[in-house]
């Protein structure tokens, strides 16, 4: 080490101490002949002194060049001298170094910095643009750099459940097999057998359940994904998941682990002790009681299904849904009748913006807790009369409806509007951590076309209540699926998967996949689930959304390295950019592949796989 | 779980319990009337009895059914028993488990196996072909297993390591910038912005240097790099290196941390004790004594540098090649002077299938120590006279030239032969380790055309003796480059980074390297250089050869969980394949990219960089 010691790790004991420090300059302050220099290293920042223009000299630099070069603003420098006791009043109790400063005797500058795109200030704000295209700079502030070390940690923590536990970790392969409906794979053209492509996995789901038909029995993996799609909200094109499979074990026992491993993630980073075991709610539960399957528990402000209370209603909207086997319900806006007329007509825009046609409401009048706004013309005096209790709202509240044939349509509606609610009426404790585990997800849903599609995968198992009659009802047949839900955010997710065959040609059966699909679409693993497959289940958590949360920050972008933005572009190199013509020929991505291909010459009945995906970001 | 015990930890102390365990059938033993299975899950094996024909009639199987379908091999079971002492005189002492066995009274079938295409069996060995079609059977074997779990166990040791030294892991990302340098890139393309393609790393060399200019000071990670090129001997497209980069060090801190890893990898995992530092042994001294870069230090028969005692010869390859001012060299092997005529015919086949001429030699007869053989005849009566004692020999070895106006041509030669007399001769104790670190690696090697080329990338440092003069002798300059090597593997390798400007600009001018063409080639790297570079060094190891080694495989195929075969096929999931006309399409593989890219037009001094590569795989 070119360093004795840790600029941030000085202390009042150090004092009368020679030391040589390595760092950044972060901040020069001249005051007369004096210059204070803030050095700044990875533990943290001291003070150093140069006293007076002629200590500069005596570290053998000429003043005039100790003035034009030395000492701007991220200058690299060396410096050695005496670890002192601050001068009586200038202690800096904001820094854990305060109580001394380093008066220097020898200067080294390692590197110059040139003047700063961006400046290294944890005060400065910057875009997201600059930030990303100068990451190194950005990563020298304090705020980036601690969620880059903080996920390191958190890497860490998880491990160490895990391997207490004897999982292995074993690496699965990133190069792999191509599918036509794989339509979001990342697609490689491969220059030794020209014409033939591999595909970048969506996740390692196929060979973490092929390393249990291999006996692996506990697996785990901190895996890169890939997924070429829009870059909805905080998504990139390559993303991070804790993917772990279990062998011999019951949806309990996945669970248990999960909150082993968020347990101990909450407790060492974020100070937060998760009290026995996290609660469980069925999906259809959140559903009803929120809105949505990734419920924020950290406030109340419940969904009240009305579909048999407003049964007979006059007013079509609601008459309508009721009739054709639909769901009204409303969410309670405490105090939301205090609402501006133009507040409320922000709802419509809101609910529009949603592409919801809009969203019904009465407002109770404070004092009379009389029903008012349009909606109160359209229902009866006994409907209006009842509404309040009905609800649970109070005087001076709004009640916002919904209405639909689809259910599911008008809860995430209101579950829309309940987040908002939150958010514009400060209902939500940000300091509060609240977890719920989603469990009993449907098996199906219906295709618009008829038929039935899986909602998970089709290798997810029913539940025991299910899984010999799953037929009778594919609606509300209910699967071994469970999703870890932390402040509304769905931080991991997985499920018991099926072993037996006769159950799994059952759900092909009914989701229409005949045995020459599935041989085509799931060959080489529905070939390994003939030789003695064992009970298996698992979950994979994203990574990057669990240390975005823990780290507190507001995208994941904030605890990857070098991210990309949207669209998948990276402002630092550039990438991705066209490729010469050269390349082109030298990858092979022209040349036509000999046929028959080395696979299908093999073995026909294993060409072709699709990719069931079990993913969290 | 579904199991209460794991079947390899019961010992006798658990006579008497009622046990669950679920687990394979990995053998059956019909004895009249009872019926012995060996049951094996991830911990081992038990031995579980089912007591008569009557018992299987009692668990509820029909005795036709148990015989019909019921255990045959690889059959997933689940078994409820009573562990008892096994009678006197059956205890197998080769079992952890083999003093008791469990008498069942409850067994359910988890799921059945087809007839194996490959048999779970230790002592079968199989094609590499069919191991890695079937590699979850494969996996089920005790060796595979093994292999797996060792590297799950490598991969905490070098972590725990590094983590005591407040090392920070952190993701690099994969989908990175193509460059036309970069011909063993593999390409993906890009949906979003079709016409435009990523690259997949070769190693994380550039992230890791920017995250030392971003102050992270200490990084690591287990990366996953890729290489599209012919899969010489034992190379996969993908492939993993502990990744490791460091601020503030010199040369020697990273030696001492490289030293830290093995020295707990290989005392935790293969039982053996590195006493003491690592031998260091210099580029220039590895070539002279043992012919490689990379020498196994396992066994001695080091080379002999002739050129001075052979000068004045008339045998015109020896003499042709001193003149030119190259090389003549020997070695020895002990007791090669039995070899028959044929033997030493066969070394001429060896030497010429490695591009050489042929491989000169004497035999010394084992009486007189006389020299024979056709070169013996070429050489004047004082040299043949002395040569014993100049090369070490006695009465009964044989000597072996190389001559080469190149002198690490005939070095190479020569170190080749080295281990093939080494190989022949029994001369290497397969339960040895020796360790070396190979050191002061040149930076340049003449181009044939003229001008130089840098050794290892154009930002390794120069020594500090050759720092300031490389341009005097640049076939002489020495770098801060360090390779590991491991009974003649390089494990690992690194340098010490240039970080001064004026430095860099040196070793370009000597590299014929304009700043136009720098910027171009290495465009954003360099700028973020201007901003305070920190000097830094790292390393990386060749993870799958390191976990090679300590599992005492003889192919890295062997601990990769599914590995590819040569040409990068994968015989499990047939992968790379053809893509049909839609996922081209789809892919944007066709599509003509907009111009200008918004790279170029955002700042054209960073368009296109080279990725300098550090990697020992």
């Amino acid at each position: 080490m070119i360093r004795t010691h840790d600029a941030g790790s000085l202390r009042a004991a150090d004092a009368g101490a020679t030391v040589t420090l390595a760092g950044w300059v972060a901040r020069r302050r001249d005051h007369g002949g004096v210059i204070f220099v803030d050095l700044r290293d990875a533990s943290g920042v001291v003070q150093v002194v140069f006293r007076g223009a002629s200590a500069i000299e005596d570290i053998g630099l000429s003043e005039e060049t100790a003035v034009a070069h030395a000492l701007r603003n991220e200058f690299c420098v060396k410096v050695t001298g005496a670890v002192e006791r601050r001068p009586e009043g200038n202690d800096n109790p904001e820094l854990p170094t305060g109580e001394i400063e380093v008066n220097v005797s020898a200067l080294e500058i390692l590197s110059e910095a040139a003047p700063l795109p961006l400046p290294v200030d944890d005060h400065v704000d910057a875009g997201d643009d600059i930030r990303l295209k100068y990451r190194y700079l950005d990563l020298r502030r304090s705020g980036p750099a601690r969620a880059i070390r903080l996920r390191s940690r958190a890497n860490q923590i998880a491990r160490t459940v895990l391997h207490d536990r004897e999982f292995v970790e074993i690496e699965t392969p990133t190069l792999t097999r191509s599918t036509p409906e794989g339509a979001r794979d990342f697609l490689v053209p491969v220059r030794l057998q020209p014409g033939t492509w591999y595909a970048l996995p969506q996740s390692p789901q196929l060979f973490k359940q092929l390393l249990m038909v291999g006996g692996m029995e506990r697996y785990y993996q901190i895996a890169r994904c890939y997924r070429d799609e829009d870059f909805r909200a905080d998504r990139q094109p390559e993303f991070t998941q804790l993917d772990i499979e279990m062998s011999f074990v019951t949806q309990d026992d996945v669970i248990e682990l999960g909150e082993a491993i968020v347990g101990a993630l909450w407790r060492e980073l974020a100070g937060h002790g998760i009290s026995g075991p996290i609660p469980r709610i069925t999906w259809h539960d959140a559903m009803a009681r929120y809105g949505s399957d990734k419920p924020d528990l950290r406030y109340g402000v419940e969904l009240t299904e009305l579909t048999d209370y407003l049964r007979g209603t006059e007013f079509r909207v609601f008459a309508g849904a009721i009739d054709a086997g639909g769901y009204v319900g409303a969410v309670v806006m405490p105090g939301g009748g205090a609402q501006t007329r133009k507040e409320l007509d922000g709802w419509q825009d809101w609910a529009k913006a949603r592409g919801a046609r809009g969203l019904a409401y009465v407002v109770l009048d404070a004092e009379t807790g009389e029903a008012r706004g349009p909606v109160a013309k359209n229902l009866s005096e006994a409907h209006l009369a009842g509404l309040a209790d009905a609800v649970g709202a109070k005087p001076g509240d709004a009640v916002f409806f919904a209405a639909a044939t689809e259910r599911r349509e008008a809860q995430e509606l209101l579950g829309a509007a309940r987040v908002e609610i939150a958010r514009r009426s400060g209902l939500v404790d940000e300091d509060a951590w609240a977890f719920c585990w989603v469990v009993d997800a449907p098996m199906f849903e219906p295709l618009e076309e008829g038929g039935w599609t899986a909602v998970h995968h089709p290798f997810t198992s029913p539940n025991d209540e299910w899984r010999d009659r799953f037929e009778e009802a594919p609606d509300r047949a209910l699967a071994y699926a469970y999703d870890i839900v932390c402040n509304g955010n769905e931080i991991g997710g997985g499920s018991v998967r099926i072993h037996r065959g006769d159950v799994q040609r059952r759900v092909f059966d009914l989701l229409g996949i005949s045995a020459e699909e599935a041989a085509d679409k799931f060959g080489f693993l529905l070939e390994a689930f003939k030789y003695g497959p064992p009970p298996h289940a698992g979950i994979a958590f994203g990574w990057d959304r669990v240390c975005m949360l823990l780290s507190g920050a507001d995208s994941i972008r904030e605890v990857i390295a070098f991210p990309k933005t949207r669209g998948g572009y990276d402002p630092l190199t550039g990438a991705p950019t066209p490729i010469t013509a050269q390349q082109r020929t030298e990858a092979g991505v022209d040349a036509k592949p000999k046929a028959p291909t080395q696979a299908a010459a093999e073995k026909p009945g294993t060409v072709g796989v699709a990719v069931p995906v079990e993913h969290s970001n």
